[in-house]
């Protein structure tokens, strides 16, 4: 009986083999596309010592952390030296720290793993998941904002999504917004966190909380809220953003970096966002975010970060990065029915049946097919009813059985069921596999 | 400066790009030979609840089990409720139990993912290191042994391997050859672990073993491990094991399911050797190993396990698997020089060098080479001098670079240079691809 004792632990999952095959699939089109970007894969361990992770994902890290009991006499004194990887970015900087005299001066690294995190599980969320990340350490130039872009649109394009829309902005441009909208320095967190919410609860509500906490005065909040209204083409936000900053030293900096970005990239590619706030402390650029009509939240985000990674090398090392949200990824394309015909297919090409004394040649013919490329089954019982062989590999959704019946033994003869059609017929052995493999292809 | 700090956790490892690549290629070949013989990937959280696992690998597993502290309030008291995947067999059990409704009759699955051990860490020994196996559900038929023997021995032979041996014996012909020995069946168990030495201590060092422990008197003790002289083929050792046995039911079984076994394998396959014991517990048929000269220890082993897989459902599940060694595997690949060239290539087939206002031609070049699949990086800064661009390709071992000079601008022409012989061309913009790619391939 499945009880609690047979589940997964909380907020984790098994994968069955139709769930690896789906999760496969993404992960090997997204390498795909990052290696042809020059793009190295990294692994790091699932644990870290303590204290490389304690204190770098700020108090809420701390609680969500698992942590590992110390081995040996230790273990009863709940004392904790190691905890599992909590993101895929501490580790980069460690790793970074650890080889640097092994590592290209611009380090291109993608890194697919999972990372895990105490929270409590809800739809979409889990305890166990895989991050999915590219950075590109080493540059503070616009190029490496624009490869990171194409790259992972085209990630994206390659599993098929043709809706999205990469949004852009850049922390530089928030400053001098703010400013110029006459928001003290120390409010500007809190206005951010507040336009944050602009799609979730519209101009009026951020008006509300911008009253509420006394950010803005009401008519320079409107004034600012109207810059952030979603209309004219890249280049007349942009020129409506440089209106509104005017001489702002930082803002135009932002601005500036935008223009090149853009200026790299296919136009029909990003949409230049003011209203992208993307998280408040960490980076310190530009910033994107991936987004589809049908997912609340997005399927990727990312940005520069030039103050982070030299964390564990005491000096600053330019980065920029982007996370793909796989599992979300996943969760679009099985509700839109992404994913291609052929991963959802049957465990085998064809099955072998056997007869009591005609194993061996079953098995010699199983050989022969799996040499042709074929996934080959054998049902493993020899004393079982031809019938009952056939209904195992039906019920399995394979699509051909072969055989060696009485008639065909020492003759060189294999007879192939279609289980499709229900046809049979006898061929020479070395024609099955071009006949299975038509009709495998064909599916495909 | 790299220091404990930046180090990763004791026992565990980094992989850098190419680590990963030589264990991503192992891990595909095995992957691509397991899946031709119907195996179907099945996948578990890194972490499950204790319960799942105490108990399950004696006190010495009870030990090394990493046991991750209950979070929230309860953390101070240093009680744990998960603990990290000490194997993947447990697991496999728990996957049983809970989903037996959804599972084929006969689950052939494979599993490939890391497991964590709080071992002392030694050379080839890993507190985080990757387990690889294959197990037949539900068959108590010696078919499954066959195709198990079949698949991971073509699993070694697609690596490269030509030199290893199959060992295979049966715990009931131990059995059988014990009693026929005369040894007290409460004396086995003693047995056994002197037998397993036999290749480091040689005979006489059995035999002093038998005698300080009492297992068997000398006469008979010699008679025995002449049984064990690896002399003539399998047939001869079957039939002098017959002899040995005589009438021994359980021990006639055994040598049944072996005669069974090689009858379904082609005759290099396997070796039958009766001193082959692989552990005490645990196995109740047929064991196996794969060994190859220069390595102490297996690259692999299995068995059928018919009384485990059940232990969550309540009733016995017959089941017979193999793990391969990936650790090992990669080990003895490395020394030997087993990669393919090509898997220690560089991170780009060419770099694409950039100049202050070509920049935007340079990546549009860029595109279409990634289109036509090659692997391009792009040197992400815009005011470096061409002549250190072209150092840095080279010194990651690139072997092309392209760009777009003064001459070439606007005219649909590329700079193609070959880092290997020094030559340079210009190329029309869609000759680029071809060119490279033959070069690439020419040496893959």
């Amino acid at each position: 009986m499945p009880s609690a004792k047979t589940q997964p632990a909380r907020g984790m999952r098994d994968f069955l083999p139709e769930d690896v095959r789906k999760r496969e699939y993404v992960i090997s089109v997204i390498k795909e596309v990052y290696e042809r970007y020059g793009f190295e894969p990294l692994e790091t361990p699932a644990a870290e010592n303590i204290e490389t992770l304690m204190g770098k994902y700020g108090e809420e890290g701390n609680q969500l952390m698992f942590k590992i009991l110390k081995r040996g006499v230790h273990e009863g004194t709940g004392e904790a030296d190691l905890a599992l990887r909590y993101d895929l970015t501490v580790p980069l900087a460690r790793v970074v720290a650890e080889y640097r005299d092994k590592l290209p001066k611009f380090f291109k690294r993608y890194q697919i793993q999972p990372v895990w995190r105490a929270d409590r599980p809800a739809r979409g969320r889990y305890r166990e998941f895989y991050q999915c990340d590219v950075d590109v350490l080493g540059s503070r130039s616009m190029i490496v904002e624009a490869e990171i872009i194409s790259a992972s649109s085209e990630a994206l394009g390659k599993l098929g999504f043709s809706d999205f829309v990469v949004r852009l902005n850049h922390r530089k441009v928030l400053t001098g917004i703010l400013d110029a909208a006459g928001i003290a320095q120390e409010k500007h967190v809190t206005a951010l966190i507040a336009l944050d919410k602009l799609d979730k609860i519209g101009a009026d509500g951020v008006l509300r909380e911008f009253e509420a906490r006394e950010v803005v005065a009401a008519e320079a909040g409107k004034e600012l809220l109207a810059l952030f209204e979603p209309s004219g083409d890249n280049e007349e936000i942009l020129a409506r953003l440089e209106r509104f900053i005017g001489s702002h030293v930082i803002g135009l900096e932002g601005l500036a970096d935008l223009r090149e970005i853009i200026s790299y990239l296919p136009s029909s590619v990003v949409r230049i966002d003011p209203s992208l706030a993307r998280g408040l402390t960490y980076y310190t650029g530009a910033i994107m975010e991936i987004q589809v009509e049908d997912l609340a939240g997005s399927m990727g985000g990312g940005g520069r970060y030039d103050n982070l990674i030299g964390m564990f090398l005491g000096r600053d090392i330019p980065a920029c990065g982007f996370s793909l949200g796989l599992e979300r990824i996943i969760l679009v394309m099985s509700e839109r029915n992404m994913f291609p015909v052929n991963l959802l297919r049957s465990p085998a090409d064809v099955m072998m049946a056997v007869w009591r004394d005609a194993v061996e040649d079953a098995l010699s013919v199983a050989a022969e097919l799996r040499r042709q490329g074929l996934r080959v089954d054998v049902y493993p019982e020899r004393d079982v009813k031809l019938g009952n062989q056939i209904s195992y590999a039906s019920k399995r959704s394979i699509p051909f059985v072969a055989f060696i019946g009485e008639e065909e033994r020492g003759k060189g003869l294999v007879v192939l069921k279609n289980l499709k059609t229900g046809e049979q017929e006898i061929l020479d052995r070395g024609e099955v596999a071009h006949v299975v493999l038509r009709e495998v292809r064909r599916v495909e």
